[in-house]
């Protein structure tokens, strides 16, 4: 090759690269991380859509770009990967009502009622894997779904419960029991949000995608949970 | 043999098979929905555990105990199982409010939503995996919970709202749209009566059997949906 092929070369090579030669180098840590990522993202994917016994690691691995033998490098089990999916799918579970004060009066209680309900509507809309996750669990029964209550739902609903008795007795919420708000709670709005397909089948036109048929206002589904 | 000793057996098998003998001998045809029935009996089972990709045909065939190329013949493919065990499972829907005149006052139309309510816990109850088979179609979505929406809900549906109309003009439910109605009351009975796993898991003491904890008193969840 001659001397001035090669010197055009580089000098390509170099305008190619240019644009990220600032950007440090990625660490093997930081690779390991993205790569988990992927992973996470194609296993909430596969998890949410078929059920632990229906997912395919072999599919996950397909996904996520990999070999299923590099992704078992990363999570030893299937069990492994279903657990740190379940992990990741609740670090965005809101926490809009811990720690704060109990409500006084009947405004604050219907205002502190209304941010839980808006907020855990808006979470089953940007991650709806988690209600599908939850679901899917809460059909088949068992171990998993014992380690996913002790793990992540235990804590979050004793957080509530103080909040919603505060309420009941200011007149803010449904004069029934603690039980029967949180399942009718999360059943309604996790289903009505995070299980897009099903309102979408019911009442869109026929064949219509699900991102097509509007959601229903979350207003009309509060007015059934404050007074 | 000697005749008395051949007497002897023929009283006694005489006396064995006299209970039976009134019956009419099975018909081959008797036999096959006898053995169809339990094949639908254990589809039940294994979909509303594992959901439709995670549910085995050779564990249906196992818990039937028939061979997996026998249960072929009943029915060709996965498919046709599971579509012939919606039908079996939707059987029993209850049709309380089909063809009842509108309600035309405030008590009527409590009484008649209150009806509803109550059948359908009933059935979630009785039939908990009419609630887990479709909860497990509702997170996949796709082609099976179209076919199961159309089938089997979708007419249920229309019966049920000028119903719910006429009872939210008299005041009898809560003043919010159809859609939010009926998705909020579908998911929290379904979600708090066909998978009791979950109560169970949140307010029972940890390890507990599903049938030892008492489920949610239905009142409790009717002060939610009536007024």
């Amino acid at each position: 090759m001659s001397r001035p092929v090669f010197d055009d070369i580089q000098a390509k090579l170099r305008s190619l690269t240019r644009g990220t030669r600032a950007l440090p180098p990625q660490s093997r840590a930081e690779k390991s991380a993205a790569l988990r990522a992927r992973i996470i993202d194609a296993a909430k994917e596969e998890f949410a859509a078929k059920g632990y016994d229906g997912a395919s690691v072999r599919a996950i691995a397909a996904a996520a770009g990999i070999e299923q033998g590099h992704l078992g490098y990363h999570f030893k089990t299937k069990r492994a990967l279903w657990e740190a999916t379940v992990d990741v799918v609740f670090a965005d579970f809101p926490s809009s009502v811990a720690g704060m004060p109990l409500p006084r009066t009947y405004e604050d209680a219907r205002a502190v009622m209304r941010l839980a309900l808006h907020s855990y509507a808006d979470y089953c809309t940007v991650c709806p894997e988690h209600a599908r996750m939850v679901f899917n669990e809460a059909t088949s029964g068992g171990e998993r779904l014992e380690w996913l209550v002790e793990r992540h739902i235990r804590s979050r609903v004793a957080t509530l419960e103080p909040v919603f008795n505060a309420a009941r007795d200011r007149g803010a919420v449904p004069a029934t029991s603690f039980e029967a708000f949180l399942l009718s709670f999360l059943a309604a709005i996790a289903f009505t949000y995070g299980l897009r397909a099903f309102p979408a089948a019911v009442f869109g036109p026929a064949k219509t995608p699900v991102e097509e048929v509007p959601p229903v206002p979350i207003e009309e589904l509060i007015a059934l949970f404050l007074r």
